[in-house]
């Protein structure tokens, strides 16, 4: 085990009905509210009306930021920045999935900067305070409800960055707000908390028994709980194991003592940065790639995915063999709930490869299970196609 | 699952060499520390020399609390709250296990409390503010370099009591810093992180595949460790593995939308208010005697314990039998590593069995798996003499 430090400070108020948390929460930070939204679904399900009820009974007021991206733009935080500074905002309270959160991190400390708040996301800055956020949960997916972690997308330069911003100061988590979730997006959301396990589970790092247990229990967790939730949108437990493990997936606890790798994070933002596809659908098509490019790098590590995760029996097989039947034991899985399987579901070629490689590696190799040059990153993305 | 609220502001510094972090911690909170330890190990270790070293460096005015007794006293505690008064302290800096942080949280919350500090342990107040604290940890077991809770114990009145305190502001977790544990210690340390996994996975709570799983892993890293640390003391890893299950058990993971048990807590408490024998040894002891008397309430958990803590095999058993024989590895483990195994070995007989059952249920009934009686208590107690 690597030494480590861990810190989190974000509370975490999780169940059926929750939402009343808000008012008490309220007191503490103020009355000037941003209020950060996504495309509208949160008034269709009657959350917004909600919120609003509840801001209005404590006298908040309310500056309204709707329509922020499935991948957050820095023009939208711009936007908001700018309005917490017209409006003296105490509190910025992000209601929505992993986008949403995302872009209010980024304007929570991009508006108490004197510079451009995309410094940040170039790691020409570290921010070091922040205006409070809040957050409300719709989506499991992101982890974002209770980590640091922000990324944005700069459309005019074709980058998608993510920066260290600010930890929620709370995070209200209903399952029930994730009831009327889209099948896509469950779906979607499934392949992301998968992919952050195994950016964190795939490692080189040895004595590090818990850590290892620890993702293994998530990935087993969101595994049996994903049908379940795909076949009953409303099995409440379902959706409460799913949003539980999203959290836990992301919050910092898997990464304590290890090196992790996040390589292929790094190849789907390239990717997204030029064709907007969904974060999650990206990675449930470059994982399996990537792991089949460098599982002989520690096929150990593999091994153990297969057994522990998907029971593959090793049985009369070489090693090789079980890291195999692992990998494709995932492949099945992600065929099963019906997430994507190559780019060329999302009408991607080979036109951009060289242009995404190069996004790919902003600042040289990367990933540490197996360093990653472009080259290796455009032989990955081939694969995908 | 059930609904919860989950918040643990403490920062978590682990790893080797981890004490030089001590300095810039200090920056934050004052120069008037108060340094509580216990009964000298540290300065036989050389640690003291070395915080000594660094608390000088820094300008700080040092004033300190030796010998915390192994079950702290109401009267130490009562006396670092003067030490506070009287010298003005701005951090309280704990250096040592379990029993030492637990006075010194509760010498940070009575230092700014008008009241007797008593009040918080009867229940009859709740602090809300502190004097800032950090710890350095020299032991795993007890998990209060990570949570809120202080136990207590009042000589005058035979009552050794529990309370919601306050967090570590900070916690530096060297594992070079138990390679001296005595093995005693180790023992009843590893005992006391086994227990406490115990008390928060006995439960009805159902869905909860995940908070199963990690409380599963804690128990399978502390069981295979144990062995390695009593062979071979400096086992760096195994040590570390240890003392991070250690933090991992008792940091408000486990018990997320649970409803815990922690009867034979109470009753151990109840035991050691009267004969001060190791918190790790009357749980070693009491506990398997807890479950022989409980484990009818739900088989089906027993019978999970048995199968993935212990690999106990199912096959022509009945679950009676299974849950049954998972409790046997229990003891036999403790056996293995040397624990106590009945209250004679402490030369506690029958006399204050009465005294003890009702000490134990000072509010009344305890526990929640099965909720026990003052009758219950004496029965369990019985059994384990």
């Amino acid at each position: 085990m690597n030494n480590f430090t861990y810190h989190n400070p974000t509370e975490l108020i999780f169940g059926r009905g929750t939402l009343e948390h808000l008012a008490t929460k309220l007191e503490r930070y103020g009355k000037n509210i941003l209020l950060v939204y996504g495309g509208g679904s949160i008034k269709r399900t009657g959350l917004y009306d909600k919120i609003i009820h509840i801001l209005r009974a404590e006298g908040c007021q309310v500056t309204e930021l709707p329509g922020v991206e499935p991948n957050p733009r820095l023009s939208t935080v711009r936007k908001g920045i700018e309005l917490c500074r017209t409006n003296q905002i105490s509190l910025v309270l992000a209601v929505g999935g992993g986008s949403v959160i995302d872009a209010a991190k980024g304007i929570a400390v991009g508006a108490v900067y004197d510079g451009d708040v995309w410094d940040f996301y170039l790691r020409k800055a570290v921010p070091n305070t922040a205006l409070p956020l809040g957050t409300v949960l719709t989506l499991a997916a992101t982890g974002s409800e209770m980590n640091r972690s922000s990324v944005v997308t700069n459309w005019e330069t074709q980058q998608k960055h993510g920066a260290s911003t600010t930890f929620p100061a709370f995070s209200i988590l209903d399952p029930e707000h994730t009831f009327s979730v889209p099948k896509d997006q469950t779906i979607y959301g499934i392949c992301d908390i998968l992919s952050h396990v195994f950016e964190q589970y795939f490692t080189h790092t040895t004595e590090i028994p818990l850590q290892s247990r620890i993702a293994e229990s998530i990935m087993k967790t969101v595994i049996e709980n994903a049908e379940l939730v795909l076949a009953n949108p409303e099995d409440y437990d379902a959706r409460a194991n799913l949003l539980y493990a999203g959290t836990m997936a992301l919050n910092g606890t898997l990464p304590v003592g290890v090196v992790t790798d996040w390589a292929t994070h790094a190849i789907e933002h390239a990717v997204s940065a030029i064709y907007d596809i969904p974060h999650g659908g990206g990675l449930a098509i470059i994982f399996p790639n990537w792991m089949k490019y460098v599982y002989k790098e520690n096929v150990g590590r593999f091994v153990r995915f297969a057994t522990e995760v998907w029971d593959v029996n090793p049985a009369d097989k070489t090693e090789e063999e079980v890291a195999l039947e692992g990998i494709s034991r995932l492949e099945e899985f992600f065929i099963r709930i019906g997430a994507p399987r190559r780019l060329a579901d999302y009408q991607i070629g080979d036109e951009h490869l060289d242009s995404m490689a190069v996004k790919g590696t902003p600042y040289g190799p990367i990933g540490n299970f197996k360093v990653l040059e472009k080259e290796d990153v455009r032989e990955i993305l081939r694969m995908s196609l």
